[in-house]
Order: C-alpha cells, then structure tokens, then sequence
C-alpha cells in the first residue's frame, strides 16, 4: 500500500520546516474530460488521493483498525474524490512523528492522540484527557459543544494542522505489575511505561517513568526494561499478550477515564478541498469516533472474564492512599501546565470548571443508573 | 419548508398500502446538461429530494434539533445531490405514525424510538432499551460489533424499512412526581406518562400508564390528567418546564439508562441510492449518534444544577424495594416478550446474554472509575 502512486518517495522523515505545497495538499488527478465540463463536473471529477499516518500498528485492535475505517468511509462517501491511504507506525513516519508529518504536509492526515506531542505545548495533555477526568459522553459534550473543540483549534493553529476527536476506549486499565501495589512506597523506583500525564503523575511518586511506542510495550516487559507497563483495557491488552509478562491487573485507569484518540488533518489540504470533501472528511472522524468507542466497548466487555481467566492473573485496585496521592499530584501537573501560556490559562479553567459540574451530575445520573444495574442483576 | 418541492400533496396519512413507487424514492430531479454527459457525472448531477419525518417538536432539544443535523448533514455531505427536508411531528403525519410513513415512502427517513411502534412486534422494545439494560458504549456495542443492527434490520424487513442507531440521551430521569414515592403502596392507582417496557413495569405494580406524545406532556401534567410524568432528563425537563408541574424529580431511571434514538430509511429508497450516497446517508446517522450524545450529556450537565435551584424541586432516588419489583416485573415482561416468536426469542438471548457479560465489565471498569473520580474530587 505504501508503494502506490507515493508523493514522498521513502519512507522517511522531511526535517525542512518548508511547506512542499504540492505535498501538502496530495496528490491530484483529474479525470479524463474534465477540462471539457462545467466547473461542478470538474469538482466531481477530480481525483485527489491523501495519506493518513498513525502512531499505531497496523490493525491493532481499536486504534488501527479504526483509523483504517475512516480512511474507507471518507473513500466510500466522496465516490473515490478523495482516497485516503493508510500508513502504519514506521511505514512512512516513525509512530510519534505523525503530528510533524501532518504539520509539514508529508501525510494529510493523521490518526493519534494529542499528549504524544506535548513537547510541543503541554496544553495538548487536555484534548487527550488528565486524570480523574472527563468520561467518553461528557468529553465529546465539551468538545462538540462546551468550547472544547475551538481551543483545540487554536492550540494546533500554529503548526498548521486541524484536530478531530476520533473517539475514545472508554475507562482504561491502571496497567499490569509484576509485583502488588499497597502503600506508595511500592511505587518506589519502579520503571513503567504510562502515558501523559498519568506518567507525570507517577513521577511525582517516585516511579521511573518512560514512554514506548505501542508497538515496543510488550517487548520491554518480557525483557525486564520495565516493571510495569499500561496499554489500554482488557480488549487491547489481551491482543498484545500483556498477561504473560505480569499478573497483576490494575483497574480502572485512574489517568485516562475517557481518553481522546485525535484524527488530525493538514489545514491547508483541508481547506482546499471543496465544502462537500470538507464535510464528508468531518462526518467520517464523528462517525468514526462514535464506532470506535463501541468497538472497543463491545472488545472490553467479551475480552474481560477470558482475560481474569488467564493463569496467574490476580484483578487489583489501587490503594486509596495511592490514589489521592495520585490526584494531588496530577492537579499540581493542571496547575503549573496553566501557568505556561495564557492560552493554557483558558484551556485548563473551561476544562476543569466543566469536570467540576460532570462529576456532580454523573453522581446523580451515570454512576447512579451503574449501581442501580448491579444492585438488582 | 413543507410546501418546497413536495412529492405527497398534504400532510395526511396515505392510509393505502399500495406502495407508490416514485413517492417511496423521493423527488427526482436531473441537472442541465446531464443526459449528454458520462453516466458517472448524471449521477452526481442528479437532484434528489427526501423527506425527513419525526415524532419530535421541531427544534426540541437533542432530538429534534439532531434530526435537523441529520438533514443538514447528509445534504452538504452529498453536495446537494440528496437534500433532506425535515418535517416534525404533526407536520407531514403525526407523532407515533412516523414508521408507518416511513414504510409506506411518505416520508423517506424517519426520526424516532423503536418502542413507539412496538404495537407492530413487542420485540422492537428491544431496540430502544428495556429497563435496567444497556449504556450507550454498550448499546452501540452490541449494535454494530454483537449483531444487534442485524437483528434490528429483520425485525423491520417486513416493513421495508432500515434502521440505523441515532444516539442517546444518556441515562434518563425517572420522572416527575405530584407526591413522593417512599414505599411500593405509593404507586398504586397514580396516573403516569411514560413509555416502553418501563410502562409495563410500572403498570404491573398497579400504576395506570398513559402514552402522550413528548409535546403533550406538560399540559397533561398542568391539567392533572397525569399524576407523573418522565421525559428525558435535566436538559429537556427544563426546557418542557417539567419542574413548574411537580416537585419530586427522581433520578436515575429504571428504565432507560441508554435508550436508543433510530433514524430510519424506506428500504426501497435506500437500495436505489449510489453507494457513495449510501454511505453518506449511513455515516450521517452514524455521525449524528455521537453528537447526539454529546450533547445531551453537554445539556445535561449544565442543566443540572440549575434545575435543581428550581423552586420547590427535590431529587429523589426510588426505594429499593420499588427498584426490586420494577426489576422483576420488567424481566417477566422480557421473558414474555421472547415467547412472542423465533426472531424475539434471537434478539432476548442476544441482548440479555451480553447485558449480563457488559454489567459485569461495567462494575471494574465505568463504575469505578466514576466512583473513584467522586471519591478523590
């Protein structure tokens, strides 16, 4: 797939910050006889292809398969007007390259999650999720209609590059241990692999923290390169094997309740496409992000008793103890990212002034339906 | 808008069974220059006009103005190719005749609940929720991934109409109520508008269920012609006035915690469509769902609190002595509902068979991540 009618030629990075104007826009074929009709048939009839590159491997469960539905959705509803071609982590850019990559133009999409390039503002982490924070409903409600999705906007604006929200895999897992977690002090020096500011947060508590590619997660368990490692829910985790190189499983995730899986789009290539691309481009990641989150659902829900069924594997929550440490120390991490930039400022009041009012209401609604369910089955 | 280009004349019921073939398709019209041109651009030349109807008030929240987006969508998505009119309930047919309009191609699209029809096959309850069911992640889950949309689409065959899932409130409210409930006595002979499976639970239990569609309820309530009433939830309620009518709110309901909203197509009308416009209409509604949900978790959240602040409005959790007689009249009527035919019996193994499997993820993972957000904040 990576071979066919390729605008970039290999499968490496462009390090020139210069726009490749051609490239960034993808590559254009005009159907025969177009030159001859009126200018809505020229529309109609012009064939543009794009890439998509994603941080995921191929056909992973949930994340790259779902990037790959989009892809076949914005194909299939513009009539082959826009074909989107997928690549894998690796294939055309390393896995925490596709926001460059989509930036400059060498992919005019890309599939992801946006705390992987917080090196580039630490305001990113909000449009992933922060812990203790924003259920899949209440995030797409912020989004779509809270002034979510304008401040993402304006957070990208500088590198030219257009955020949607691609869906989520609903509550995570805490992650896999090879030893149990009682008090804080178990968290010493340990090294695990967590992302964002969940990681930031174990920091904090002394745990060693790195960050691997997806792809890497496994390997570095069964090698011993770390002690610990979170992927995301039973779903994906039995997908990588996770439960042979640890027993202990910790549940829920208490950094990422609703995490936000980001379809990221070339803004310039965007908006020069015509209004009906436009929309179908949209409409294909809403439509996406709603599928993705039901795939994962449906995943989670058939995956969890085969997976506690695993020899060895023991089900564990975190300590209290560990958890309000946890929470301070993540609130610290809101905190002194709010005080990078005014722009941060603005993202972190609406972000935790809405998380205030969710946490009210899904006392009363969300969590009271859940324990009204258990309690009468 | 109902006068544009309108295929049936009036806003009556066709009351014939007689399928008009021209009428079920929507109104056709080919662009200048088309019959010279490759039948690739007659397609997308091509005009067509479809008529959306709903059960909803124009422009109520969440679910008629999600109808609207839906119109819309598809419209821009299409380029124009396919333009959807919306047309609320009373408009083109009224309220609960919204399926039967769809069937017989007065409309082409519908905006509705499946339990509306449930006069027609009692297994359609199936399809919107039954009590104490499915969350939304869930219910798409099983929808698209557990071979729910496949069920759904048998149970319609026979009315030539295609189903796709629309969205969902989230969890519902139980109701407004003129007295507290406080013990299952307190039931007894209370007139209450509610609808579906919840109906008949509570109609078990000695209440005396009505059915009014959602634009007369407040005046039913006004003029004491019910005693209780639900709708949806904080958003809608507010915007009904639910809170002027009667003190006690209880919260969350038994009976839907993530019911199902559907957007239906004239079978017939659908197959004669290009596939590109196929999927544009597929993915519309897919699209539509997410945001639908979105914002009514948005409008709920924000409406909460102000809700509450209402003069005189109390919130109110059911005994669990009522949640417990609600829980077993509601399974009986499941049951009952299996025993109606082979195709009910498939869809209650189905449903019931994953609900037990997603309430017990639920308890590891939704639940308590919810429970430890509340804890720690």
């Amino acid at each position: 797939m990576s071979e066919k009618s390729s605008v970039t030629k290999n499968g490496k990075t462009d390090t020139s910050k210069t726009l490749n104007r051609r490239q960034a826009l993808g590559a254009l074929t005009v159907g025969v006889g177009a030159s001859l009709a009126a200018p809505s048939v020229v529309r109609a009839d012009t064939k543009i292809t794009w890439k998509m590159a994603m941080t995921w491997p191929r056909n992973a469960p949930g994340v790259g398969v779902n990037a790959q539905r989009i892809a076949e959705m914005i194909t299939a509803m513009s009539g082959g007007r826009l074909t989107v071609e997928l690549y894998a982590g690796g294939e055309l850019v390393p896995p925490f390259e596709v926001f460059d990559a989509v930036s400059r133009g060498v992919a005019q999409m890309g599939h992801a999650a946006s705390y992987y390039w917080q090196g580039k503002n630490q305001a990113f982490h909000f449009f992933t999720g922060v812990p203790f924070g924003l259920t899949v409903a209440e995030y797409s409600g912020w989004l779509y209609f809270g002034g979510g999705q304008e401040l993402w906007q304006r957070a990208y604006e500088p590198f030219g590059v257009l955020p949607f929200f691609a869906g989520s895999s609903g509550p995570q897992a805490g992650g896999w241990f090879r030893k149990e977690i009682n008090s804080l002090s178990d968290l010493q020096g340990i090294k695990m692999r967590i992302a964002g500011l969940g990681g930031e947060a174990m920091r904090k508590l002394g745990v060693n923290v790195v960050l691997l590619p997806p792809g890497e997660i496994f390997s570095a368990m069964q090698s011993g390169t770390v002690d610990a490692a979170e992927w995301v829910g039973p779903w994906n985790d039995l997908a990588f094997g996770l439960y042979k190189v640890a027993n202990y499983y910790y549940m829920p995730a208490f950094h990422e309740i609703g995490p936000a899986l980001e379809a990221t789009v070339n803004k310039e290539a965007y908006e020069a496409l015509p209004s009906d691309l436009q929309e179908i481009v949209k409409r294909a990641v809403m439509a996406s992000a709603n599928e993705s989150y039901a795939d994962f659902t449906y995943g989670n829900v058939k995956s969890f008793a085969p997976l506690l069924a695993k020899e060895g594997v023991e089900l564990k929550t975190f300590p209290d103890e560990v958890m309000q440490a946890l929470y301070k120390a993540a609130e610290e991490s809101l905190v002194e990212i709010s005080e990078t930039s005014p722009l941060a400022k603005e993202i972190y009041d609406s972000f935790t002034g809405y998380r205030k009012e969710a946490n009210s209401y899904a006392q009363a609604s969300d969590l009271a339906a859940l324990n009204m369910r258990a309690s009468v089955m």
